[in-house]
């Protein structure tokens, strides 16, 4: 069964590790066996960075150099820019008409990122609509599959809730119902063992970060506080090294072994630490590298984004065509065709 | 001074003498000394008719036909149709990043609207943001002059407030400011004295009304229901005849005289009816024929529209590069390039 995935990223920063566990190495995955489109949703970055929008266009190529360093094939999967397809934005106009105000204010996902960010009265319309914009882009490329995390799933209800909303209206089943797919590894932590992993917390480790940075962010991590001498015993949960090792190592009998061992006492952070580190560092050095190469040749990136930015063009402006048959506004056909 | 005009209709039903005295006649005018564009604001139709489209899509091309049949020219105005000119959607996304909710929640034009129709909770997102398509709209023509009642005054300065946000976040005067173009004469009531005119309550004459149809609306007209007898003296205040007399009289002397004549008494109500009657009749003769004939053709109304949507989508596209540029997102036009 051939799905169709739609899955992006804001393009807000360098993407980390974070990214790679928990979205990043299931799509390398995922391009082989299934229809996969990845949005660079610029327009969704600037709902929040609406006054400085430089921190968006300063990622945006970034981000599609991460993308490609990590082994997502431009050939196996559309690498997009939201900003250049203009469906998104006119899917959205839309289908705000068919979402109440107070839907969006309940929506979970926005409510606890409104709280997160602490805009109360001052939140920008653009931000409570997002989820709006989102099933524009879910719609648009009728994807069936959407990778999300459980904190996600809220903006697929409101995009179903879109889909089944427009189709009882036009009386056809214009628009397709999306599912959640969820990854099979949850979050990783901050360095810090923070839930909330960000560059400017400071406790990221970037797919770009140099062998200095990574040596120094692992040195850095959570453990035990309580793991004062070697021979005492350890905890493993919330110990943030365990975690990367986890999520990171090929090996999971090896890292049973090593919990077992550091819970009676008698194994060093830094034996762990400098095992992590390797580990790091072999996954990584391959990815800054072809990163740097990359980077180095703007004019290529810009190529290849252009050429997965034309072909969702050509499928989000034909499905929009679809939907404004559907709507009767078939007006743009017959005058495209004067 | 040759101004930037912008304005424009929502087509919800076909326009009726309300519009002509309000804003048709006023742009045949206007078409003559400066730059005018009118927009058929499907999109925005939409936003209060979400559950409804065919309400929009059946009347978009009657509108287009009152335009011409009125002598709005097409060749000394841009008609054209907002859902047609992707820009609009995409300034949109970009604005509503600007303006938080609650100032859109103050706002005391969609705040009256929001009351009219009875939204409460199930306000659609789409209408609550409406002013910021508005100020798409009004930018991507960097409109100078917006003709507005007084009751649409607080949307030309939702607009302004944009522009001067945007401008100052740029750090650059890319979008222009408008004003407002406050028409002369003010509303017309509807037949039944009520300040509201619309083709639900029954209480409008269309452009396209039928000769009956005008004489019918015209007898039923509310005048001064203590003026029983036609020797009593009558009311002119509120008198919907001579509301209607003085908006489409040329002769306002005449009716000075027929108003005092009213006023001491001695003067039927019907002698002021088949006057009026008489007016709107040869007013309307023409303007109904014209319109037939336009409707006759949807070919040629579409080849027409299609001819100023085309010239509009020029100038917003070009506007829309504008602003991108400013925000640093200058991927669309490098990507254009390779």
């Amino acid at each position: 069964m051939r799905y169709t995935i739609l899955t992006g990223d804001r393009p807000t920063g360098p993407l980390h590790l974070g990214h790679y566990v928990g979205s990043l190495r299931q799509r390398v995955e995922l391009q082989q066996h299934h229809d996969q489109t990845v949005l660079v949703a610029d327009l969704q970055g600037l709902t929040d960075n609406g006054q400085n929008p430089e921190k968006i266009s300063e990622n945006t190529l970034n981000v599609v150099a991460d993308y490609l360093a990590v082994g997502i094939d431009p050939d196996q999967t559309t690498i997009c820019l939201q900003s250049a397809l203009p469906a998104l934005a006119e899917l959205t106009m839309y289908y705000l008409n068919l979402v109440t105000v107070s839907r969006l204010e309940r929506n979970p996902t926005v409510k606890s990122e409104i709280e997160q960010k602490g805009f109360e009265r001052s939140l920008p319309a653009g931000f409570l609509v997002y989820p709006v914009s989102q099933a524009a882009d879910i719609t648009a490329f009728a994807a069936t599959h959407v990778p999300v995390g459980d904190d996600q799933l809220p903006m697929i209800e409101q995009t179903n809730e879109i889909v089944r909303s427009f189709n009882r209206i036009v009386g056809a089943p214009v628009l397709t119902e999306c599912q959640a797919l969820l990854g099979k590894v949850s979050r990783l932590p901050g360095i810090d063992g923070k839930a909330k992993m960000s560059k400017s917390l400071g406790n990221t480790i970037t797919l770009g970060a140099s062998e200095q940075e990574i040596q120094a962010a692992v040195m850095q991590m959570y453990t035990d506080p309580h793991h004062l001498r070697v021979s005492d015993p350890g905890q493993v949960e919330g110990n943030v090294v365990f975690s990367y090792l986890d999520a990171f190592s090929a090996d999971p009998e090896h890292i049973a072994a090593l919990k077992a061992h550091y819970r009676r006492g008698g194994l060093g952070d830094m034996v762990l630490k400098r095992r992590l580190n390797e580990e790091l560092q072999t996954l990584l050095a391959p990815i800054r590298a072809r990163r740097a190469e990359y980077l180095a040749d703007k004019g290529e990136l810009i190529r290849l984004l252009a050429a997965g930015t034309q072909r969702a063009q050509a499928v989000t402006a034909e499905q929009l065509s679809r939907v404004r048959q559907a709507l009767g506004l078939a007006l743009q056909d017959d005058m495209a065709g004067v």
